[in-house]
Order: structure tokens, then sequence, then C-alpha cells
């Protein structure tokens, strides 16, 4: 096998009461990329289709990240890659992430598994680093492994996989305004009263048990995020519209994809998913602003092989 | 049904990660109590051993939580209690949740289950409060529930019943000290960094999927405990030492009962819970400090009839 053409999941991080810590993998929407073995060492990115990235190696996600592996490894050939982008680059819904997830997943394939999906993780951070300045997982992680993930810690590095009750449905919305990272970081504390940890620290231990045990209430009554919402949520017009019109439509609850402006919400079943998409786009037709809208049920693998 | 005889069980609350949130029920540790319809309407304490406690019905915990349901029923007839108590007052095992808990359980059978579990951990929660002075859960919440408990939210009052595995066994020493509760709470800070509540959710997600999963070492990876135990292990005396010593000889983790003094350590089989329940005890020996020790299975039931 010399080439794969494979699809590379958007994911969900953060999850409201699961800052930093939670993330969730996309099936409907992602990247679709062909990975090719090629007989010169190193990687290439030979294509890169529907947005407007660099294309050197190490100025492009894939190509860190594919480096980052090469690294570990003493071969005698490299790879090409052609990226087919479907995720648009700032939507909060990890665009990046599935560029550098996918790029590993599909090398790992190619060269019969050398990694496990924990090593592969941490190769796809340092895409992360370098799109953002920080090597965080809770992209990476959704998109490599699929269901939800919880990073237990960073150092070290300790990645759990939940599984997804199989009726639990995400839809996204992206306005498409910009939200500059530096402004989604600048408006967070530094500091926060042990009392609002202790409400978070309840509402994700609830949301965890809800997905072990598909308790669809339960994960709707702990879908609160009182620390990073409040703030960020601001660079987000129509939010609070949005949100609420989606949790009166049915929604289990609703919040900010990654760092905004995507807002996504959960529901219990497909159709409510759709119906739910239905409303959220209401507020942005209101406002007058562009949008695109998913309805995808939880990706249990992450990365697959298409075509 | 006139009268009952009940175990009403001690409790581990906090349980690391878990501050405020998270609680456990031991099966081996518990007091005694009867508790007897009687035609005089009220409650009345008419006999308590062991501990030296205020026996006036609205001065005494147990008097205070049966009082508490009395007030939303109707009834022709009043409840007489003897408490035995074998858990010490002060010693972080939920004592004074015992007596609540035990009290409303054991009132609740003898009238035909009117009241939902979760309606007598609020009722309970009146007797922590006259103990303490917070209406907290985290003990009487285990004790009427057994497993693991995760209170998600106070208000409204939402409790999760997470279950334990099977062969995970809890080791608790206590050494008699006196830590004032105020001592104990003056300790902690009012706000802690964003960056610490981060790791503390990251335990206890990973906590809660291990008692999901049954796995072992995922529960002993996540018995952290940021934000608390730094502060508070400085009020007892040889804790880092006991910590380390029961986490050298194989127990998956260990941290602060409560808050203090008792020490509590978590492992997989009786058998090694026994061999730390030894290691722990070899400390306090060598700083003369008189100490209980305790091995229990988890109680997946909570307060039990006996007898």
């Amino acid at each position: 096998m010399n080439e794969l053409k494979i699809f590379a999941p958007a994911t969900i991080a953060n999850v409201s009461c699961g800052f930093d810590v939670l993330g969730l993998c996309l099936d409907t929407v992602g990247d679709e990329m062909i990975i090719r073995k090629i007989a010169e060492k190193g990687i290439k990115i030979t294509k890169l289709v529907g947005q407007d990235l660099p294309m050197e190696t190490d100025k492009n996600v894939a190509g860190v990240a594919g480096l980052t592996m090469l690294e570990k490894l003493d071969l005698n050939h490299g790879f090409e890659i052609e990226i087919y982008k479907n995720i648009k680059a700032g939507s909060g819904i990890g665009s990046s992430a599935a560029s550098s997830a996918g790029t590993v997943w599909a090398m790992n394939e190619l060269l019969g598994k050398p990694f496990t999906a924990k090593e592969l993780v941490s190769f796809a951070m340092e895409g992360e680093k370098l799109a953002s300045g920080t090597a965080h997982a809770d992209n990476v992680a959704p998109a490599l492994l699929g269901d939800f993930t919880l990073i237990r810690s960073y150092t070290p590095l300790d990645i759990i996989k939940i599984p997804a009750p199989s009726k639990l449905y995400a839809t996204v919305i992206h306005p498409q305004i910009e939200v500059k990272t530096s402004d989604s970081r600048s408006v967070l504390k530094q500091n926060i009263s042990l009392k609002e940890s202790i409400i978070q620290i309840g509402n994700l231990g609830g949301l965890i048990s809800g997905l072990y045990t598909s308790d669809y209430d339960l994960i709707g009554r702990s879908l609160h995020d009182e620390i990073v919402e409040p703030l960020r949520s601001i660079l987000i017009p129509g939010f609070k519209e949005v949100k609420e019109s989606a949790i009166a439509c049915g929604a289990l609850g609703a919040g900010i994809s990654g760092s905004g402006p995507s807002i996504f919400a959960l529901s219990k079943g497909k159709e409510m998913a759709e119906k739910v998409a239905k409303t959220m786009t209401e507020t942005y037709k209101t406002l007058n602003i562009d949008y695109d809208v998913h309805v995808s049920k939880i990706n249990s693998k992450g990365c697959r092989i298409i075509g």
C-alpha cells in the first residue's frame, strides 16, 4: 500500500464544562486527504485545495506533524500530501487538528501501524503548536481516537476515550465572522474562585457519567460552563439567542465549540439535531451574518480510509 | 413494622480530585442505630452510646435530620432513636452523616418509603448543617445511596450514583489527633488558578472514567488533588509519609478523608488493602500517635437493616 485517501474529521473541543480537557469527534464534517509514499525523504505538500494556507512543509501543520513522526523513524523514503480542506480555518471545529491528525494517522497506516494512538496524538500536537502556539490535544485527540476524549493529564500525556451514546448528535453552526485566537485567549481570567471550579467539576463529572450510562438528560443538565463561556461568548454575536433557541427547541445543551465562533448543540436523535439546526440558523439570518451549519452523529472511530 | 435496627455506614468525602463533589461509602465501619415508632409525636434520642454528644433532639444531628423529614409529613406518631456510635466524631469519615443518614433512611423504611433517595439526602443535609454549619451532601449522599456519589449540583440538588468496581477496597487510618473544622476550612484558598482547576477537572474525569470501566490503573493515576491536599495535609502529622508508604506498598492512590485527619488509600483487592493498612500504621507507631485503622470494600447499598 503506497497511497491512502482518508477522511480527517472536524472536532468540537471543550464541550462546555470540559474546558481544556474534553473533545468530541464529528462524522459528517471533515477534510479529505491523500497521503502517498514517495522516494524522496521528508514531507511534501503537493496540493492544498479549499483554504489559503502555506504549503511549505515547516509552515503547514500537516507538514510539521508529519516531520515530528519522521524524526522517530529511520525511513529511506518520504511522503507527499494532498489536502482538500472542507473545514474553514478559524471556524472553531478543529481545522488545523484535522490536517495534523489526518497526516500522522495515514502515515501510520501506510507504515503498518508502528505507533499507538497516544503517540500519534503527541505528533499531531506539534501541528497544533504551529497553528496556535500551544501543543494542545483537545482537537487532535478526538480526531485520532473518535468519540469523546478526555485529557486527564499532559505530563505525562494521558488520554481517555469515552464512548458516546448511540443517539447523541451534534449540531454546529459557524457564523462567518473572525474571532482572533489572541482575543479569545485574552478574555480568559487566570484565576477563578474555588466555588466556580467546584461547579465546573460537578458538571464535568455529570457529563462523563451521562456518557457512560447513556443518560441524555444528565448530559443535558451537565452542559454548563460557568468559567469560560460567559467571557468568550461576548465575542460571538448572537450567541445567547442561538444557545437559548437551541435549548428551547429541544437540544440537550449548547455552548461554544473550541474557542469559537462556532456554536454547538447536542441533541438526542438526528431528527432533533436537524430541528435544532433550523432554529439556530434563524438567528443568523436575522443578524445578516453568513453561516455554515452541520448536523452529525458522534464519530466513534476518528480518521478513516475512504474511496 | 415498628422498629428497625440498622447499620449506618462511615463514608469518605472528597476522594482527592473530587473535593466537595465526590464521596464513597464504607462497608465495615459504621454506627448501629435502632429507630422505633412511638405514640408521642416528634423525635426523641433515648440512647447514645460510644460518643459524648448532645441528646436533645434539636442539638443532635439525627434529631434535626428526623425533624426535617417530619415537617414534610402529617403523622399522628413519632420516633425514638438509639444510637450506638462506632465512628468517632471529628475523625473525617462522616460520623455526623452516618447518624443523619441512618435516621432518615430508617424512618423512611418504617413509613413504607414515601421519599426518594434524593429527598432523604436533602433531609440528612440538615443534620450536616447543624454539625458543620454547611448543609453539604458529600458524606450523607454516599451513606444513603452507597457506592460513589457525585454531587453534580446543589441548586437544584442533583446526585449521581457511580458504581464502584468490585475489587476496589479502601484503607482508612484515623490518627487520634484533633483537627478543628475551622482550621481545615481556614487553610483553603478562595481563589485558584485556572490551570490548577483544569488539572483537577482532568483527574476527576479520569477517576469517574476509571470507576465506570473498572480501570484500576486509571483510578490510581487520577487520585491527585492539586488544590486542597497541599494545604490541608499540613494539619495532619505524618501525612506525606503515610501517603507515600501506602503508594509504595501498592495502593492505587491515597489522600485526605473528608477534611481529615483520617487518611484513606484505595487498593485493588482486599489483600493489598490489608497490606497497605499495615504499612500505614507503621508511621503512626513511629510518631507515637494512637490510631484506628479500617479496611473495607466499597459498600454498594449504603444504610442497611441488621439483626
